[in-house]
């Protein structure tokens, strides 16, 4: 199993300013959380309370249908390309950098073994969706278009590009090299796709974009490329149980939830950390920076008062970050806390040869590179108690489906958790609603005319294009 | 040149509470600013002072020598692999990144006229660092090992894994494939280099290695892959001039040091978001992070004060993040000053074609995707005044060398400028010396077995391996 260790939060290893009595905190939220985790349990089959993510894992049916649509396809691209931003693609792509191999895009087909590359197109900046569609053969790509209202502007346009350009190279035949991932019933993407006949994926109501990775948002795009999805699902689920425990003492996302909380309200740690010391992690940090942000950062609690809570997520990799940013996180404001994110077997072992011996760097030769990634762990997070900084660390036997579902499922259980705590809603995203109406109103969309000319005085001449 | 509009972050526009009253302000530091920047400007030749970054750009023997060896080596490599961590390779990435088309490493031997691909190993994660040696022709890759003091313990391993791999592969001719970047003196990497004969470039003294992306660190590998530096050093100088005037009202980089600032101190922005809407200049925001953190998170003053200063920079891509970041930044704690960084001429238009008409989409079509990305700016922009967040832009009139010579000259310069602003030291970092110590301690290297005992018992059980 994952496991967390939080042993250096504690005062008696930090110090009482900036560090927890954890077992006495423990004990003071044990009922709320108890109550906290009940409720999550005995909700998550209820429409409206957006606990539809606690289902995913068990959903043999999208499995299902997302494992026959992969082997129907076998063999028939080279590249999937998805169409698709924050919840829509993060997940994704997160896990697909986790588990192919490193440079998997760089690979041979053999060494693929036959599986397609995978490009996650995650923004519209023109020169790089123009050089992207410089290299993609369109006649041997799969295009995925996902959005759950199938109205977001990014990925209609997008897609609308990629229509064009792939109708004019293939005429007819383009419709079996477009699928997409949408709602079941509504929205134009699916009314679109039902008109030109392409296979259609479901992302459930009731899920946030966020929390959607475990969908056939995220399981189709690993299926694609060869990930077991059914070792993914295993780990969900061995993890739903572990977490289903309502003691605190024998839940670990609970206790990392309450520790963030803490941290956060009594200890002024506004800022939270993810610093895994593996590469192959890089973008899980990123999918977990998204949901940590979202979720938390809200103006309202659930009584309507004005909170402003959040804590703001930034992502650092071990060791690269240690030359950039550890001198800030062991000498600037002590407002962090600091997960690490560490992985107990590598597939590599990797030997420093034995050369260059009675010189100042002998001392590597004959180890691992694996033995000095781990030193560099322990190092920084050794400096980070002498300077009295919160870190906790968060540990993977291996990087594998199981322990990525396993992963994954465990964050989005402490974000729920750290939601409830702050009694705010974890599920919504109020705060960027009016910033599509700004959109559409500059794009010169139908009924928008005034809300166009307000935006343009409120920018002046900050507007600089 | 590039502009910096500071409007937004005007208490007129975002109220007392958050924002500046920017004249008052300006007119209060007018004589400290013009000190500090006559200060730098002295002081700038003198030993000791770490200031020789400001003089990069007028080293005309780097660059002659540094031009001279790339034109010798053109044509015969297939790639470039920079081994270097932090300063090392940042500006070198960042750089490459920016001014080569997307996606470079997939383009075609053809469509890069010649020019090697660049691959940047910026971590010792074995399975990464395994794949990158499975897809390179060692025969047909050029290694630039950077690092100042040559005994950087991940570089160095590093470098002694493909040293042994090369010579294995290509016996005594794997010399013609190695380049060294270091000190011009002293280091075990001078010391292998004369040794072995290879050819070597110096960083000078007095530069820190995240102010060293001007040296031969990052002019080297932007010609070796083609990129003009006659035009970066060009564009350095241009702004070094325009960033010689003392008057606060007409030096951008003294403005934005100061509204960093005063933000800091008296508004309580613990945060600096740098947000380019361009995901070629995604790593232009990693370098300008690792910038802003390890120049200004200290904990003494010059004075020997504990001051615990530094802003936690953060990196965000427009669009991208505003479907995982902007709720939180809108409606979390208003603890964050956002740079959004525009650019104003893409290379690329792209148009949404005319399809879908009369759905919910059609007000796209006709329209070019630039125009799109640029009201998704706007409408983030509009939407954090509404929210009362302080933000500001810097434009950038196209995205070539000339301009990211400007660019990140000026980043460069208003570093320093907060640095003295904070009354710290911006060019040490005396907060990581002491975990590279316990590195040592865990690799076991002669003398240092007594910290070694210690660091177990201070980690304890977070030793997971």
């Amino acid at each position: 199993m994952i496991e967390l260790n939080y042993r250096n939060v504690k005062s008696e290893i930090i110090g009482e300013e900036n560090g927890l009595n954890i077992e006495e905190e423990f004990n003071n939220y044990k009922d709320t959380i108890h109550q906290i985790i009940a409720d999550l349990n005995s909700n998550k089959d209820k429409p409206g309370q957006n606990l539809q993510w606690m289902n995913l894992g068990y959903n043999e049916e999208t499995i299902w249908y997302v494992k026959e649509y992969a082997a129907m396809v076998e063999n028939r691209f080279d590249n999937v390309l998805i169409l698709g931003l924050g919840g829509s693609e993060l997940g994704g792509q997160a896990v697909c950098e986790a588990l192919l191999p490193p440079y998997w895009n760089f690979l041979s087909k053999e060494q693929r073994n036959n599986y397609p590359r995978i490009f996650f197109l995650d923004n519209i900046d023109p020169d790089q969706m123009n050089s992207l569609l410089n290299i993609l053969d369109l006649k041997k790509t799969l295009v995925n278009v996902i959005t759950k209202s199938g109205s977001t502007a990014e990925v209609m346009a997008q897609y609308m590009i990629l229509k064009d350009r792939m109708e004019k190279e293939l005429c007819d035949d383009y419709r079996k090299n477009v699928i997409a991932t949408t709602d079941k019933n509504v929205g134009i993407l699916k009314q679109l796709s039902d008109q030109e006949g392409y296979k259609t994926f479901f992302i459930p109501d009731d899920v946030a974009g966020r929390f959607s990775v475990f969908s056939a948002v995220g399981l189709l795009p690993f299926s694609l490329v060869g990930i077991n999805i059914d070792e993914i699902t295993q780990g969900i689920k061995d993890m739903d149980l572990a977490l289903k425990n309502t003691d605190i003492n024998y839940n670990i996302a609970a206790q990392n939830a309450l520790i963030h909380y803490l941290m956060n309200t009594k200890k002024g740690k506004n800022i939270s950390v993810m610093m895994p010391y593996s590469s192959r992690l890089r973008y899980i940090a990123d999918w977990y920076c998204q949901l940590w942000a979202e979720s938390l950062g809200k103006q309202k609690d659930k009584n309507n008062n004005t909170v402003n809570t959040g804590q703001t997520p930034i992502k650092a990799i071990g060791v690269t970050d240690q030359h950039s940013q550890i001198q800030l996180y062991n000498e600037g404001p002590n407002d962090k806390i600091i997960n690490f994110l560490r992985v107990k077997e590598f597939d590599t072992n990797l030997e420093i040869p034995n050369i260059f011996e009675y010189t100042g760097i002998s001392y590597l030769g004959g180890k691992t590179i694996n033995k000095l990634l781990n030193a560099e762990a322990e190092s920084t997070m050794a400096s980070l108690i002498d300077y009295k900084r919160p870190n906790v660390t968060i540990s993977i036997p291996k990087i594998t489906p199981y322990y990525m579902g396993q992963l994954l499922y465990m964050f989005e259980v402490q974000t729920a958790i750290t939601g409830a705590l702050y009694n705010i809603d974890a599920y919504d995203q109020p705060g960027v609603e009016q910033s599509k109406n700004y959109t559409y109103a500059l794009m010169g969309r139908v009924g928008y005319e005034d809300s166009a000319n307000e935006l343009k005085q409120k920018l002046s001449d900050t507007i600089i294009i």
